[in-house]
């Protein structure tokens, strides 16, 4: 079992899938937005996530997409979200993406489990379905699953499937989560996995000092959650807190349900790095309003942060 | 357009998907279980829905199955559920199914969907995505799918979307509902489509009653389907209902959630319909006292209908 | 801590709150079901559940409905559900209840439940809440309250809580379930609580062979059920099934979620059982179609059981 | 009907229900905190909310803390929320509340509610319940209470209850909404009705611009609330800004659910407004972490809003 991902730590981007205007793939924006990652200092990436518009393509084109982000990313580990509502669809995009050179995959529960039994069970099922020989990231999004784990339920996954690497934690409130899971380590009760934090960021600036290994999410400044993961780890910790409450405003508009897609594909292209903010439907435009309320928050955040200064619309 | 499925009248089984002991596909039980259906006198057929175990198939054995129904169905219409967390994958599904001679698809709405305004829009764009040109069934099936349509929705549907031919019907209650809906036919603020009823057959008897056109349900005596459903038309009412309250017992026993798939391939395979009860995972296998049970319904069964006499275990 | 409710058998009818036409409680009527429940041979009754549109009364009318069945049932013991938004009103009304001579209370748990630990930590407040002099039943009913409670979370509740004396079992599907806790009972793990199952006694039939100690349920031949359940007890097992099945096609109707309670109203009034089928707001009347078919499986089941043998509308 | 509630602007804050370390109602703190209110700028009140802990009152604790607050409050309004699993609670407490002096009442939808039928069916019947004279307020606030109201079915209920008098937005993302609603004031379908925004005031700096009339959440410095409201009434757009986006670090982590009320309390504490953070169960107490993390946000704001620089702990 490869051990990497364990001890996974930084910022894996939750990359979007860029699409052109009239609905096709648009490899030459995959590429970009990886030089762009890596360039900013990510240590991984994420593809095929719910931002990443994965129910949105066909069998076919999420390996052709995966695969795209593997070349670009060379050596630098990439994670496949390989959500399904079945195993048979799971397996076939798990082991296809481990044979195009994955580093592992991402599993999130379907919305129906309930009881610990049903979850625990589940993530046993699936690491089946896929192989022990394929690293997995358990998702825990209860905001968008309405499936709620506790620690101890992840921590009975983690320790009944050892090919279970990462937890990309979720869940909100979160915060003691994090320390419930980090004492589990401490105390010898659960082996050590990466955490890595999504939820847009929102709380990333104590994420980190409660035992968070860093970020996985899709805030449009990716550069940004990769600084203040770098400057929690080297211990400046008003000056993350700084940088972090510069973008706050920004990063809290962009944590709407369903509006967040669409105004961080929209920065993404105000920053030059995908060519269109289209998305395949089921989309939600962003009105005049919200486009305004944009770029008030990136005029702002200009005063605090250079990268925010973009040439007009 | 196609407007056949509108007019569809009388029993479309929901078939299950069979599968050898090992989890492969059983080419053979398709066969033998379409031919029985078609002496049953079935009047169509739909494959790939929840009993289907459709999520447990991949792309390619989705098609392939479809296909063999097609096959064996001939001229008799065949529909294939095409349900799917996208449309890319919806859309596939939908146009393989169709060139390989589908008569229609069916379209489950996500459990996501809340408002009116969600669920509609939710089929304007499933129709948009698989095209005018395929008809399609509206599956109702709150119990299961927590998305609640009202009649007012429904007919929403139908008018906005000419390609909807179909409503399969099983909210629960849902008496009121088909007279809702045949009502607003009478009053003209609907056209007609043909209104086939599900929920395991446990209000099958007073359904046809009510105005609806028949089933499409998985109850592993789709021949007494047949038999309830011609004698309602021939307005054989105590006829109708003696049959149906002989089996009653049974049916309602099949329709427990979760269990019922279990029940209704084990009795399948009783009555040598399919060569084995075997589902692919996640499954519910049936313990051995509720195998018991079922042998003391068929036994009571077959006291009213010799069709349950079936040889010893 | 009173044990008699540990070791409750037979039939706790769940009473509906009956009403006078202009909304007022109808507290002749309420003598009278009393005086029938316990000729019909009832063990106990439930009073103030979700039949007895408990929600619809204020707290001091909920006391005083809950007197008057107490009143009226003398030594037989009356479960008063006492269901409430907050422990506050909870502990208000099952210290009065218990004042005014009830044997115990009856708790659903809030449908924002979710994990285990929720689950359990709720029953254990709420045992606090009400105090630990007060016996309690555990409400199972995840259709309804979508919280699903595992066999090991039920034992668990049991065991954490001395004052838990019953389980109202009416999970769905529920027969392993009843298997599993017995099991547990056997292999010493859990001690002994009453199970009585509910569900509309759609399963009644098996419940009693899988280990439950009768029902409780609203159903509105409430003396079938103790002839089921007798008939159970007594080894008579075709008998019992006879009769269950004689009654089933009526039981299934009236287990329509909503129109359920207007369907046991209207029989219960034709039986002459209460003065009216009114119900307090919100209410789901009968349609004239809904009240023709109940008199049609009335006179279906009349040539079965001379007690569905009503004088005409 | 008093028209004041339809053009009520400015902040009413959600009060939360002070109690004393034994649990019992701390009557000195209601009326600290009410004094404080009316200095800060408040223009109204709301009591007996969510934050309130309403359910944990019983039905004479709950009236006799909106009481008190009314008094304390004198000529400016005092919303009370009556919230209710059913009619006749709701009823009982908002008729004894307006004899106590109460501007109006809110509701919110029970978690069953699905289609737009049954939610406009609910305000009806709530609105005729407690009865045409009382005023009443819709809240709107899907992420706790998951009922999901269009625009189209608040206007039907704005339009189909003339007592209907103000809209508590909190709907997450909600933005579009307020500019829905006001379109349609414009365009002449739906009569005006004041909007105040909760939501934790998460969106406060873009709800006023959009055209909500102000705030009502409970956030700990409500004073600020008001200088945002006041300072964009007053076109000075970046100085809310600046205002709000000091807060928003603190305001974001008060908004986390299940914690965002044990934060609330005890920065109301700290700024000796009330005498104790102690809640009812079920409570989530503080964490020592949770307690250095508010700290440390406190000390942060400080250099922003003396208000925040409090005596050490």
């Amino acid at each position: 079992m490869p051990t990497s991902l364990c001890d996974a730590r930084g910022v894996y981007p939750i990359a979007p899938t860029p699409f052109l205007d009239d609905g096709a793939i648009d490899w030459v924006s995959i590429d970009r937005l990886s030089e762009f990652y890596l360039r900013s200092g990510a240590t991984g990436v994420t593809v095929l996530g719910q931002l990443g518009e994965a129910p949105k393509l066909d069998a076919a084109e999420s390996l052709a997409v995966a695969a795209r982000f593997i070349q670009a990313f060379g050596r630098t580990p990439v994670i496949v979200g390989v959500t399904a509502p079945g195993f048979a669809a799971m397996r076939a995009l798990a082991r296809e993406s481990m044979a195009a050179g994955a580093a592992g995959v991402m599993i999130a529960p379907p919305n129906t489990l309930r009881t610990d039994e049903q979850i625990a069970g589940y993530y046993a099922q699936a690491a089946q379905a896929i192989g022990a020989d394929v690293p997995f990231v358990i998702q825990d999004y209860p905001l968008t699953f309405s499936v709620q784990m506790t620690p101890a339920v992840i921590r009975r996954i983690v320790q009944d499937n050892p090919s279970c690497v990462m937890l990309k934690h979720e869940d909100w409130p979160g915060l003691e989560k994090i320390s419930a899971l980090r004492g589990f380590e401490h105390d010898g009760s659960m082996r050590h996995v990466s955490i890595l934090c999504g939820n847009g960021g929102l709380f990333l600036d104590f994420e980190c000092e409660r035992g968070a290994d860093g970020a996985m999410t899709g805030y449009a400044f990716p550069d940004m959650l990769c600084d203040v993961v770098r400057l929690q780890h080297d211990g400046q910790r008003d000056a993350a807190h700084d940088l972090f409450d510069a973008h706050l405003p920004l990063l809290r508009y962009e944590q709407q349900p369903g509006v967040g897609l669409g105004v961080r594909k929209h920065v993404l292209q105000r920053r030059g790095l995908i060519q269109s903010a289209a998305q395949r439907a089921p989309k939600a435009a962003l009105t005049a309003a919200a486009r305004a309320e944009v770029e008030y928050l990136l005029a702002r955040l200009a005063q605090h942060d250079p990268r925010a200064a973009l040439p007009p619309l």
